[in-house]
């Protein structure tokens, strides 16, 4: 593939994956560093998310650990929490990984994490999580 | 003690420590995620802030270091910076506190600290803080 | 349950999870912070490890991308590797979550992980990490 | 050279490198914690900055890399944005310092700062930023 | 105070505060970066540690939560649990904001920093840390 | 240019840039993650490194900057040392835009990288470092 062609292939799965809120960052660069929009599109969705060794779902988790623990990350959450719901997490299932990070990540991390769940979730019409146990 | 034994004393302790700001950031977990408000309250007041091997004061200073590296926790400085004038320690103190940081998290961490700190006095009427020396 | 019941369901929980390795580090605390090691067992696998919102192997998952952002923890990644093989992910799996990391968490961070994971593969006999694709 | 005396050499050296920027930080420090102006404008810029071992224009591309890692550091980035202007980068050799360090600290932390060069490169009037490659 | 009388005046605040320990890591320096062996002694513990602002045991609870919250920092938690044992805070203080400090910066930052707590209390011959609770 | 051609190219541009350590580097990742070796190749040199848009006498000055921020990066540190030395700067520079570094990242951060450096200059022989003011 060349240059374009890992492009488009990167869009492919973004779009997949995060839909508009990526389109978004994306765009919000193509003024001030096209070249990091490219490498965003065609390096970290062509090239890394879209190998089969893991799936959509683990991957999230994986990403969704990173971005906890990173903190200042809100825009990348935003788009993350997003992406983690369309690849098949519960509301439940993300806001236990937010939850399960304050062990590693300290609580802090994890309520500004979750706070950015709290908008996303308002924000697709998702109902108050509730606690199995 | 039993699950909801623990949360009424965590709570108390929330209460007496951080006063309505803590109270603010639970409530603003209840829909999203209210394992972690439990976790806040049960755990990390009432099993850990509870402690009698360090005073609230002293918990607050290391607590202050910790949010002051960690960055991008101003809501949790707002917090814990109420908590730390109602636990004794003076605007000059914390003031003095976050500076000292600034030797170990580097200067940005510390401005941004003291702008959270300059906020909070604000809203509490607190006068300038001047320096003794 | 009172204080050493939930140490005693914790201990339960975490032999499953970390086998030896979490074992080894817990005794390791007992003659300097003997709580700190009761933490660690009561609340971050009896409270939180073992709720069942998650399953252990999407924790784990979580878990090595915080400590692999955090960077740093090495002592913890050893044990968090461990359990992630224990809890059924593949030395292709772990590898590839530390690899997406590197997206998210800069390739220092991914490489340092990776050298952990390098060693304990290593010590459990498992043959090289090959690429699928 | 005594306290005050340093003051006002690192007052000049501020004012080269950063102009308003850095002094309107400085101001927003008046009230809450004199020392930490006092200590950012005298040893910062007067001891640390001034010194003849590496050029201003040096200097930047380091702390860029800094701040870009740290994350949450918007304020300081806007302020360091301009001095690098200031000092003779141009926003494409910006612009791709902050997509170098993506390679270090990852996607999250080079979008977040390279956003901020978007606002400060457009309160510039400075035209969008192209790929020579 | 010139420079010469700015490093004599910080050497002293050193050697009370570190002792040994201190005067070893800027030692190590001298060949390298004599400058930040320098500013170490002159700026950060003439200039800003000797402040009376906040007593020397305040500081090293500020700084142990710093340097916990950091991590990666082993050689200075080594030099700073010394200064916290010789300016007055016991080991089971020190214990107790290290473990206060799992909290807000998580587990593995925790223990990180209790097991330098370990070998630090050894070398000095304290005996094991029992909680009082 | 295809997989094999992206590889041989940024092997080109890793051998000019870190000589034997970065190549060390890759080795070590070749039995657990020859993916993660491979985009440290083919990606972070032949992608990105290559770039025009920066010398890499600047390049090394960022990731200076970011390595030492990130804190836990000895091993990459090692490995731009050396490229830093191979690319033009004088030790003398390498020692300031760390002490540079200690005023954003704070004295630990920049004292950790020091002594990387102290390892670096040593092996290649390089005389003891001396302010030139």
């Amino acid at each position: 593939m060349d240059r374009e062609e890992r492009y488009a292939y990167g869009l492919k799965v973004l779009n997949e994956v995060d839909g508009e809120a990526g389109q978004r960052v994306v765009a919000s660069l193509a003024d001030v560093s096209p070249e990091l929009g490219h490498q965003v599109v065609a390096w970290a969705f062509g090239d890394m998310y879209a190998r089969p060794e893991l799936s959509p779902r683990d991957r999230q988790l994986v990403t969704l650990g990173v971005l906890t623990a990173l903190g200042g990350c809100e825009i990348e959450l935003d788009v993350h929490l997003n992406a983690a719901l369309n690849v098949g997490l519960t509301a439940t299932e993300i806001a236990e990984a937010l939850l399960h990070s304050a062990v590693y990540a300290g609580m802090p991390r994890a309520v500004n994490a979750t706070l950015v769940a709290k908008k996303v979730f308002a924000e697709r019409g998702i109902p108050p999580v509730q606690n199995l146990s």
